[in-house]
């Protein structure tokens, strides 16, 4: 900062300021004053571009990546494509190979995105990753272990992007619940 | 603004300032730059704050757009896991009815993100938007043309995620060229 603030205005004995030093004293200050005040809306108008370009940039950089995730994605596609339009022409087992070839390839992709999906079959039910569609009986298994998933879960790290959908062993009924959706 | 930009010191008819005005006026001046200055770094770390705070909110911005789109992706996987734990006890036409159906969930999927896929056989070939891989010679369409698209293009309105990779006729080649990758 370039500006310093003044000392006080002197004053001689009799406690009386000396006219021409207060005088200059108060303009220096009235310039400081206003260029103080100019550092500060320049600061302002600076915050909110900033503000303004940042929102702008946060959008298109949310784009970017998930045009980026799509791109990856694509050759899924292709792959798929490729299968269908083989599949008239080869045999059953070959165009079954090609589509599961094409599923494999799209959970790699999501386990590069850190997307992983775990199998639970025969697990513990966790009402806070798993969604229990219905309940069955199964005296071979634990109560409480997940039977059969309906719907596969899928999380990022220990967030739950997707419960599963589950049917939940349950031992207590005394009539074996229909097993399924 | 709370602070006003005082009248300069008055003077009296021989030019000297009154002593005690002067020196008030200084204090209350002395007073505003000092509050002007607060304001001024107040200000200036509110927007380090926001800076810092931002670049965290657009990361996350971001990792939370691209995770909405996976999670709209993810009935496609279950699709095809369907399609495949179905294919083989079904028939073959129904296995490939399935897929073809994942794949056009695929394609609505990118076409609900603004992903769109052109049609091209038989339209004129564009560098901007094309590859061409090789060329080919077919005497019924125009020197140029596409003659085979061997990858889908795919573009978001005008911006090319991806250029398709074609086969060019070219007429002006004396002995037909191969037409194929």
């Amino acid at each position: 900062m370039k500006t310093e603030i003044p000392d006080p205005p002197s004053a001689g004995p009799e406690g009386t300021a000396i006219p021409d030093t207060a005088a200059s004293e108060s303009e220096a200050l009235v310039k400081d004053l206003a260029e103080q005040k100019d550092l500060h809306l320049r600061l302002a108008a600076d915050f909110e571009n900033f503000k303004k370009r940042s929102r702008q940039e946060s959008e298109a950089r949310a784009l970017a990546q998930k045009e980026s995730f799509i791109i990856e994605l694509l050759p899924v596609l292709d792959n798929l494509e490729r299968a269908l339009a083989a599949g008239a022409s080869k045999d059953s087992a070959q165009f079954h190979q090609g589509v599961k070839m094409t599923l494999k390839q799209l959970q790699d992709l999501l386990g590069q995105h850190g997307v992983e999906s775990d199998d639970i079959t025969g697990k513990p039910f966790d009402p806070h990753r798993h969604e229990a569609l219905s309940q069955g009986h199964d005296p071979a298994l634990p109560n409480h272990a997940v039977l059969e998933v309906v719907q596969r879960g899928y999380r990022r790290g220990a967030k739950i992007l997707r419960p599963a959908k589950v049917v939940v062993n349950d031992l207590t009924a005394s009539q074996p619940a229909r097993h399924g959706r």
